[in-house]
């Protein structure tokens, strides 16, 4: 049995319909993840949207984390844009907000910040967007953890995350390749996202026993995580959530 | 003389900018008023904005107010839109929140708020509507008021804002001509906006002692406000409000 | 066998899909439907879902139709929106002339326009607004006709359309129940919306005949149709419009 | 005296307003410029603003350009966005043909197709995207020449739009520091944007005769040119504006 097993926390993203149009089948999800990272009306969510998913995870005890995106309804949040640090501090510091307010109309707060898409991507890649990030978190929620991928570039993540007094949760996931240095497989590539339920649980509970896991070039690799991100975007992904929730909890 | 005049505090509509475009004079009219509704988003006011006036009305002392709006950049906020009291309710605790945040990270806070254009009409006129206002109003800023007209609808307004539990400030205009009901005349009436600042400045010196003041018609009306709404679109309207200021506090 | 058949096109909305959202079951629908009146953007409907919606009617040849709507992609365009009529006149010519230039780029062309949700509303019942909408079509689409509800109003309507020279096309529904004066029951009333696909044909086999159907008072109503609104949301729906073509086929 | 003058057309961003937030004096520069660059919507530009630009272009005989942008009124555009090819055709169409339709009402055409911003910068800089562009232009509006920079990159554009027949035309800039390899120098460079009038002035008729300019570094620059683009933000740049076009019918 794990006494690592609570650090282990089941993330998803949540609340990514927006107006008419439905997106996650987060009914189905929430009782079995442990935060739901909620999109905050830049690229996915509108108000209701954002309150309705708020009232679902406080009704099921599972932590709110924000997922504010680049203003893209578009393009869902998916495409990088060149926006400054100071713009990408602003936007979070609005869609927090936005988010926190509709928390205290339901009772409960948001516990972690995760960006989402390309300013996810992005803020790995170019520190001084990643610091705005990180002043953005801790002016709108002081002590509140920034959720970021884990990996080969963590250690310049947690120098910066120091110097801005901001805690990281670091990201692993069940469903997707990596690559020999930590880094996942673009989605783009063949292989890169695991179909096979019983490929996506036996990598998940690698990860949840701190056992290293197997890149695509057959590599071995260690990673050390505090979350694992699951997708319940159709029936069988939300079914391997509850199967694993339940492995991990016979763990 | 005036042991009121604290109570009779200017406010104005600010950070009504967006992006590259630029409305209205902040910078000539912070030092001269009391309250700052601030645009949040939906209508006019995008984060930099919003953190730009903030930070202005900061360094100058001014109360900070939520100003949301119905989400119509193109029609800034003037066309009535067909919401329910449910979707007016959310998303004004998603705008008030966005600025609830911005605020936090300039070290200061929300301390009224005053919806904008067609949305401030709309509630003035439909009791639901108020209803869904005033929730919002409760459960995102617990113990802030809520500014709206002073007029002949005021005794309604006061008995949902006591069952809410949301203090109300009613504001007065001192550029706009009242009907004998104590309503605003439209803009689209002729006479409607007061230009001659010796007649702005003569209704609001009335106002602030509490005198009568004539409507179009050439009744005498009754008005008790807390706050007297001015205008700073142009360099003339600014310097109107710099008068203003001076003539109230020589009372 | 019914030579008035051809003139009984089976219209139905499409490309109501935005960024990442699906919405309706196109690909299901469009071989069995002659109109199809896709959404241009301000209120469902990106480029790329118009341009993929446009090449799938034209591989069907199916009439394309524009579909413009409220900017308001937050509530689907179906919250009234108090728009001026020139507003409203120059949000057609925008939505119109964008899908008309996405369909020459796929060699066909806009045959009709039928305005969505609000907009279809306040056009039916605000006079000023049906002129802006009709000078907009024969502005942007000279000799195209305008789509709108058969009904009571229609001697009005049909006045206007006549003195700015665009033909109308009137549409009834198989799956709505009517009222004695032949205006749609609301869809919040009980039985406004019939579910039973066996009602659904017998009222469209009606209305294709030219026979009175049945108001939900019990009266009978005379309709002349030139089209049928069918919709195509979920396989059940999408399956009813395959029966109706067969059953209108088989007159 | 230059055969060549009617050749050299001046070019002017106009319609860049949105809603209620005025930007350009449109008013001022229309009667001296050739081409008037509209904003479609994306960026800038809303159908009010657009159709009352068209009208304005229209009664002073200016030929009208479409000016597409990326879907970003927050950022005018000027954020560079990571959209496919595919996307930017698509959304090219849709901008083009809306201002189409609203030209048709206006009893006048789009005469070329001018990308506004980070667009224009990353379609001089990416095939792919060049290659995008081109496709929409021959597909909405067949014959109308594409509008960009001269400079060393034009071989290449040259040989994709040849391909794609789609016919260039090449704009030069009088206002801003060129460096030695033809491009501009970028805005966040010291002295990259001439304020002196005069020497506005000087380098305008440089480009309009045909004669070699001088670069940041000293160097002497042959450009060749088919139309000169202008600013008319301010009542400077206007003033400067009339001064040009009377220099060059002068010649």
């Amino acid at each position: 049995m794990g006494a690592c097993m609570p650090q282990l926390l089941l993330n998803c993203d949540m609340g990514e319909s927006f107006g008419a149009w439905r997106m996650g089948l987060d009914d189905q999800v929430m009782p079995w993840i442990d935060c739901a990272s909620i999109a905050c009306g830049y690229h996915a969510g509108d108000p209701g949207c954002m309150r309705r998913t708020v009232a679902l995870a406080a009704a099921h005890g599972v932590r709110i984390g924000a997922h504010p995106g680049y203003p893209d309804l578009q393009g869902f949040g998916r495409r990088s844009m060149a926006c400054s640090p100071a713009e990408v501090e602003d936007m979070l510091l609005y869609q927090i907000g936005a988010l926190q307010a509709i928390c205290r109309a339901e009772g409960c707060e948001v516990s972690y910040v995760k960006p989402h898409g390309a300013l996810y991507n992005d803020m790995l890649a170019q520190p001084p967007l990643l610091e705005a990030v990180l002043r953005a978190v801790r002016l709108a929620a002081p002590g509140a953890p920034l959720m970021l991928l884990a990996g080969a570039g963590n250690p310049g993540h947690q120098a910066l995350a120091a110097a801005a007094g901001v805690p990281l949760w670091l990201e692993g996931f069940a469903d997707r390749a990596y690559a020999a240095d930590g880094a996942l497989l673009p989605r783009s590539q063949p292989g890169a996202v695991y179909h096979d339920p019983e490929r996506i649980l036996a990598q998940a509970l690698q990860l949840a026993r701190g056992e290293p896991i197997s890149t695509n070039g057959g590599q071995s690799l260690q990673l050390q995580i505090d979350s694992l991100c699951v997708h319940g975007d159709n029936p069988e992904s939300a079914a391997v959530i509850r199967r694993l929730r339940q492995a991990l909890q016979g763990l």
